[in-house]
């Protein structure tokens, strides 16, 4: 058994699209409901047009997003900012600062007109780039059990 | 209302650690159930050690990696490869080819020793760079609906 060598190699993306939304400050832990339950828009680069085929209204969708905001040194937090809270590491949270800070969320289609989605759900705030959608899966989203779900 | 100009801005991730497992080959589609079924490591790099407080056997975490086989000029695809599957906008799936190919994959930890995370539901290959990692959330990975689960 040999040890993995560290290497600082960089993997590269490109936003394929970005959050349209009022809001555009991150929101306190404990106003991200209210801002999941407010409808946001998701406007996606025309180069990917393609992509959208099959996304429709109704479609549950992973949205994965670039935390831009987010602190990148952070490796240990009070879950949700709650000072109450034993200290976790970032690995066992959601919390929006990790290293390599990207956003799951799972979001409703409630329409789609051309390059722009609206939804629901949707935590980010506006400004936000979006780097992957995803269809929802049972199997890939919910806790793993071995013998299925 | 103004248009999103497009900007090209690299968004930079680097490794945190990296799949461990004798399998290092894509499999078929079909055969991923069999590959989330066995148990896999996940090394974690040295540097990201206090990100794992609270990662413990029975934990539910999301697992995400960088895809590094992938394809990411692919934009639809036929659904798990089945060509009696019409095509569909790779948004609108989970295949691995897309622009930013990044795995979303719910696992359970079996054992935690130091760095390395025993886990079930994998289904990376072995070497694949891991980006994140994050606690299962019913409200951030379940479809979502308003007014709560």
């Amino acid at each position: 058994m040999t040890d993995i060598a560290p290497r600082r190699v960089d993997i590269v993306f490109h936003a394929v699209g970005r959050v349209r939304r009022d809001v555009r400050e991150p929101n306190a832990p404990q106003d991200i409901e209210t801002l999941r339950a407010t409808p946001a828009r998701i406007v996606i680069e025309k180069a990917y047009a393609d992509a959208l085929l099959g996304v429709e209204p109704g479609s549950d969708l992973l949205v994965l997003t670039y935390l831009d905001r987010a602190t990148r040194d952070v490796l240990s937090v009070h879950p949700r900012g709650d000072s109450t809270r034993p200290i976790r590491g970032v690995f066992a949270t959601r919390s929006p600062d990790r290293p390599n800070p990207i956003g799951v969320t799972s979001v409703r289609v409630l329409a789609v007109e051309g390059l722009s989605l609206e939804v629901t759900g949707l935590d980010a705030v506006g400004g936000t780039p979006v780097l992957d959608l995803k269809s929802h899966s049972e199997s890939f989203d919910s806790p793993y059990r071995a013998g299925g779900v």
